[in-house]
């Protein structure tokens, strides 16, 4: 990491696109921007657009492993469960580390520079843990590190086995691997984590139906402490919700309000079927909503109540969760585009808010709150978009922004910056042969 | 145009995905197909995927200039009016023949071997025919022919301004190009063009809002004549079957039947908003349904009844229309995930029933019967689909079909040959610089 000066052709500043732009680099953090300016002496040049880093803010890595497999003759919801389980069965701390370590890198390469990782895989398959308890998020730290990007390990508390009429149904067989027993233990196990300064320790909760309500306590307990991020999995699908109701007379979300867990370090995952009185909750509390929505079209969970969280200016954010594509602008269109199907009307999210959901507001949800814009003392990630390519040719500094989140994709990512590193340089990652690693890696653990 | 053996690591022949497969090509057509055999000595080695050249089945070549401009603010439907009308406004037979081959040129690098192309700027700005009537028509075909793609020209009967309560407005001002005053005038221009061998005329109605029956009467003598495609805009919007229910008594679809256009030669484009009796009327005359969901989505349209056509096995087809994006597998996959999100059930299309449209529907629809599979005697059109990209690494001979829908994007395409000739070689035009010429093109027209 070396100090240095970037100058962009048209980079988006504090969110205003702008034309030729000078960013000093110094410490892995941006210094002086200036604008309209030549490039000076010894500059870095970054032709086409370029933008803040962008946030995956939920992911599970070892899905990268379902992509296409998971659509095998009619692929039915049971297909992809199956599936999902039988990759989940097979891993242990090297054969995810090496999964993660190219997943993380094909996040690289689309422009995500942190990964919010909701990460249960814990323990050996009958449910004892590894020597090393943290063997497994340990995997995925070391991954995001060496693939070059910051991670937020969301490390998840997993107990039951579902909701049933009078209580919980133990963990299934493939399930002993994802439960800590206790909310206790899985405290314990956290404080042996030790962070790098790219690396950051959240709680999740994995969803009502993993974890009873004094347990979700512990979890608030435990954040709080540490003002860390706190992300769960709430009201998916519709069965969530009926059980949820018969079992406790509650939403998911009310119940995990009643624990405490709403508030600004909160984030809801998929949040596709709310009521009303959710959506109060969820605003009043100042929590963050993150859709999923190429994986929420590819389970068919249906379309999330996004235009009205954003009128009641919830804070939402994006993730590639079950990484069917692991391309951002797309998840950030399909924001707009499922409500424009869904409503017949176009325009109820700008360009910019799409593009905050990716970049600034995922950051936060995931705890950086120095990253995810282009301002000085900000964290120095930077993404380039190509603006020559068959897909972005035409457009120009005027439709720059609704170009980067209508019609780029990630294949037309040429440089990545994170915290002052070339990650990305002309459109390959500058440490991995990703597409040879994931190959390697997904042939190991789904080849018969 | 020479006579030489391909052979390809995966290629879908027949519709089954076969190893290590030899393909004899002579004057533009497969001959021998061989599959489980070493590479013959001289044989062009395609490495990844091959599949059958795509068809493009409802473009508007003019609507490339909209794509990101049309999102500006919050993008509403009116902006992207304006933006398209504006764009109709400037063209001449010049300008059109520039953005065409870009355009085209982008779609045979996206795998399209022929394009649907629905054609309705016919005159000058004033509405005076060119000296040469068939002025911009010809210059589409021209265009496509540069770009080594085949075209069907749907040359579109365009006469009315929208229906009113007891008849139809006058076209308004930008409207006068697209009209020929009257179905006469539109089937004596049409005696005047002269296809190649790799281009084809077809019909189109413009839409019930911009054709009276009678004059629907006339289109259908033309075309069946000729045995030539007609294709019409069906109830995209429920606007348009309000008015045509309130002007008619009768839906667009069944106005469309009533004057003896439906039949298997025909093709309803959208069909977004259909009645149960529109589903029967579309399945007992044979008629295709091209749905352009990418479009769909962008203009808010809807999600079209592709589950309920299917079911009743009426042949359906993709077109990407506006060219908000230009990605078949894109197009082909948001049939099945819409129909998802809005169904809440996975599983509705197979990938084979998704690539199918994409292909061989696609083909049969614009006239070519010959094409959109890979066949001994058919036209010899390839794609090939690089298996080591960051998004499709990880998918074998078992998944290749699924991987293709789901996975690929156009970006991944890395050669395409079209009766028999190299039109993409490595990911690159053979022949135009297309990114160069988009931006060239669209600066033209969209510059102040």
């Amino acid at each position: 990491m070396s100090d240095r000066v970037l100058w962009c052709e048209l980079a988006l500043v504090d969110g205003r696109v702008q034309e030729r732009v000078a960013i000093a680099v110094a410490d892995g953090r941006f210094g002086a921007i200036e604008t309209g300016v030549t490039a000076p002496a010894g500059a870095t040049r970054l032709a086409g657009f370029t933008i803040a880093g962008m946030a995956n803010s939920h992911s599970h890595a070892f899905h990268r492993v379902l992509r296409a497999r998971t659509q095998a003759g009619c692929g039915s919801f049971w297909t992809w469960r199956d599936l999902m389980y039988r990759a989940a069965e097979r891993l242990d701390p090297d054969s995810y580390h090496r999964l993660a370590r190219a997943t993380f890198a094909e996040m690289a390469m689309a422009g995500i520079t942190v990964v919010g990782e909701f990460h249960y895989l814990h323990h050996q398959r009958d449910g004892t843990p590894y020597a090393n308890p943290n063997a497994m998020g340990e995997a995925l730290m070391t991954a995001a590190t060496e693939a070059g990007i910051r991670i937020t390990l969301l490390d998840t508390l997993y107990l039951h086995g579902g909701l049933t009429a009078d209580g919980y149904a133990p963990v299934a067989r493939v399930q002993r691997r994802f439960s800590d027993r206790t909310s206790d233990n899985w405290a314990q196990r956290l404080e042996l984590l030790a962070p790098s300064s790219t690396q950051r320790i959240g709680a999740a909760v994995h969803s009502v139906r993993a974890v009873d309500p004094a347990s979700m306590a512990a979890v608030r307990e435990w954040a709080e402490q540490r003002g860390a991020p706190v992300h769960a999995h709430v009201s998916e699908q519709q069965a969530e919700n009926e059980q949820c109701l018969s079992r406790h007379g509650r939403t998911p979300t009310r119940l995990i309000h009643d624990a405490g867990l709403l508030g600004d370090r909160f984030s809801a995952i998929h949040a596709t079927h709310l009521s009303a009185d959710d959506r109060s909750r969820l605003q009043t509390t100042s929590s963050t909503v993150c859709l999923c929505p190429t994986t929420e079209r590819d389970l068919g969970d249906g379309i999330g109540p996004g235009a009205l969280l954003a009128a009641a200016e919830v804070r939402l954010t994006v993730g590639t969760d079950s990484h069917a594509v692991i391309d951002m602008f797309e998840e950030a269109r399909a924001v707009e585009l499922d409500e424009r199907v869904s409503s017949q009307r176009r325009g109820t999210h700008a360009a910019s808010s799409l593009l905050a959901m990716a970049t600034i507001n995922g950051h936060r949800s995931l705890g950086w709150d120095d990253a995810g814009t282009i301002a000085t003392g900000c964290r120095a990630d930077l993404v380039t978009i190509a603006l020559d390519s068959v897909r972005t040719a035409g457009i120009t500094a005027n439709t720059a922004l609704e170009g980067a989140v209508f019609a780029a994709t990630a294949a037309d990512i040429t440089h990545v910056l994170v915290d002052g590193n070339t990650v990305v340089s002309d459109g390959r990652h500058t440490r991995i042969d990703v597409s040879r690693e994931l190959g390697a890696a997904i042939a190991d653990l789904m080849e018969p």
